[in-house]
């Protein structure tokens, strides 16, 4: 009668979560489960009998579930008239896995969002190249592609703590300016064959069709050659307008403001252009003074975001989870501390781990009611260790904007607030 | 000046995809593309400078960008009243990479959408176990949790071509009842470690919520155990009601209908239930007459979803794309026939190639005008091949409504026009 068992391949172990390393907890969480509520009650719980709502062309959200950004105009500044926005946040504490729904991408932009329509919109390849090329949209999605799943992260994110830590921060306040979607498009090292680029060209220029013009240079290493790609496609469909529709640059693991959206021109050199956006905008203002171009990199970063700013917790048993990340390739390993960065327990990895994309992070604590402070520190297998926030100030000093990947801490007090503190 | 260069890590080629291969067409693409557009014409196109629209709490779709799933009431009856509908089909046409958005993952309903609160909903673990347990959402959610890329298939996917090619198809209509979404939930292995399940208990039944109650046996198998999860999440944010909100069974690599939604109850014993979805409804009638039964695992599959049905392509350079799945494991190998399968190239597998989820193939193609087949074949990591037509149908008979799993041939005619045909 059953078909199917007879021949079933060996079990293949897709995840590290082994049951057995649960069993220690899991008697608590069971009795906590199953007092005051009889297994009775639930067999009464009969569903309804009525037929429920038609399909449809789509499947909205349930009612019972709110999930949005926080629009703001500048740190400090929240829930602000979109109007006046210039960043809007991803509610990480409410998200699971590691894929951010496209519509909850956080959103950055300097000049609004435009309307371009994907029949009209170009792609100028040009400057030191054998033959200048425009490419239509479609000419695009026609051309070998590849799909990969990264983060991007602005790289103003967390900059909220730079200096002191407002208490009333959320997770989505201090890093919220981070997301991971599947993106897909043309690998840059095939345009580059495409157009011809002279081997003497180190830098590419990458433009936007905003009304803010944003452009960024970008060095030509082996690297970003073979990483780099143009991409049309956003977890499976066309891009949204606010991240970049119809087509936009994406760099895995380099500055958000690096994969340059509505992109409508690639151009090829030997020196980087000093635009505005490197010469003004995005330089990090360091502690003697001097300012620090073309940092491009995102640093090995991580959060916990439950529990997290101001969440209510209670003693008891709870599952710590976060996130980890690195522009610098894939995490390797995650310690949380639960006594304010005095002892360190090795988290588990949730997989996939994938390099240059976010990465989940859990481990087990049973919260004993006395105040304390949560805290996680991930390294990347490039063995780049996420710094403490003494140290990451004592080098970079407090002038500085961006690239803030110090560990977050939050502090519990007696009645289970979460708050957002300095260490 | 450049700080960032400097300490470069080694590129991590995480694709397979290589530029060189590509040089042989890739001179053929730039020539059409540049053909009657001169690259003024581009520079001239200056992009708007007044500010665009305001950011927001979403990011909606772009008003240029149609998709849309096709409500079915039964194979050939389509784009129906939603409230006739009982399925609703992924358009794989229009998508690209593998992930699915949570609004076009195909629908599968036999009483409509429940409305559920997730306040209000318990599952009930109960049958050979020590402590029955009833537990709630937040309960759940508070467990260690696995997130997983994984496809559901509707075991009837492709029962549009059992007995006939109707030419008037779309891939959405013959292949749109899979889709493959990130998942996020909590190990069965972990739920059956709470409760403790008799070591003689060989079978599990996991019944929805919904007013048809939807109930499956399912085999206590080392695998199932390792790999099936109750997930709350899909993509990042809570699960949507269509799709089982709050909590479904996920069975990776199994008939969707076993992934029941809307869970409400796991129960164990030692044989199966013989509920009447698996006496009369998910039964195959064979070619002799004779039922099989818990016919459960999903088959080496693949489709070409570009060029496919109702597409209209030119003479000249294009590039071939499609999906590939097993629910045996990974997909290892596709294979491609330009010639109505007298030979057959490799095609690339696009990363990541993850086990029980769509894999995305492509390969370079130059028609040359003349009427032609194109088919793929897919192979998977345990061995197991895709059957072209002839062999399946001569295996299993037209009486047959589940598990299709032949090779799909899109014929080409001398028009350019692209039709569904048997082979």
């Amino acid at each position: 009668m059953i078909h199917e068992n007879g021949n079933d391949p060996a079990p293949t172990r897709t995840e590290s979560v082994s049951r057995r390393r649960f069993l220690t907890t899991s008697a608590g969480i069971g009795a906590t489960a199953a007092a005051g509520r009889a297994v009775a009650d639930s067999l009464a719980d009969v569903p309804a009998r009525e037929v429920g709502a038609p399909l449809g062309a789509r499947s909205e959200r349930s009612k019972y579930e709110q999930l949005s950004r926080i629009p703001e105009a500048t740190p400090g500044k929240r829930n602000v008239d979109p109007g006046l926005a210039i960043n809007s946040k991803t509610p990480l504490d409410k998200l699971v896995g590691i894929i951010t729904p496209s519509d909850l991408h956080y959103e950055r932009s300097h000049s609004g969002v435009p309307d371009l329509n994907p029949a009209k919109h170009r792609i100028l390849i040009h400057g030191m190249v054998k033959k200048a090329l425009v490419l239509t949209v479609d000419e695009l999605m026609a051309m070998p592609s590849v799909s990969r799943i990264h983060f991007i992260e602005c790289t103003g994110n967390g900059w909220e703590n730079w200096k002191k830590a407002d208490p009333t921060l959320t997770v989505q306040n201090t890093h919220g300016l981070i997301s991971t979607n599947e993106w897909t498009g043309v690998p840059l090292g095939y345009l580059i064959d495409l157009v011809g680029v002279d081997r003497k060209s180190t830098w590419m220029l990458a433009e936007g069709g905003d009304a803010a013009g944003v452009d960024r240079s970008i060095p030509l290493t082996d690297e970003i050659i073979d990483q780099a790609f143009v991409a049309y496609g956003q977890n499976g469909e066309p891009l949204r307008p606010a991240h970049g529709f119809p087509i936009r640059l994406i760099m895995p693991g380099f500055e958000g403001n690096l994969n340059i959206k509505w992109l409508r021109r690639l151009k090829f050199g030997d020196q980087p252009w000093m635009t505005r956006w490197e010469t003004a905008r995005y330089t990090q203002l360091l502690a003697d003074g001097k300012a620090r171009q073309f940092q491009l990199r995102m640093d090995t970063n991580s959060v916990i975001t439950s529990p997290s700013g101001m969440m209510e917790i209670r003693p008891g048993y709870h599952r710590i989870t976060g996130l980890a990340w690195s522009g610098h390739g894939a995490i390797k390993k995650v310690v949380i501390s639960t006594d304010g960065a005095n002892t360190w327990q090795e988290a588990q990895l949730n997989h996939p781990v994938l390099p240059r994309a976010q990465t989940r992070f859990q481990m087990d604590w049973v919260w004993d009611g006395k105040p304390t402070k949560v805290v996680s520190c991930s390294t990347d297998d490039q063995g780049n260790v996420q710094p403490d926030r003494k140290s990451f100030i004592d080098r970079i000093g407090t002038n500085a904007l961006f690239h803030y990947n110090a560990q977050q801490t939050w502090g519990i007090d007696e009645a289970g607030r979460v708050r957002n503190v300095l260490a």
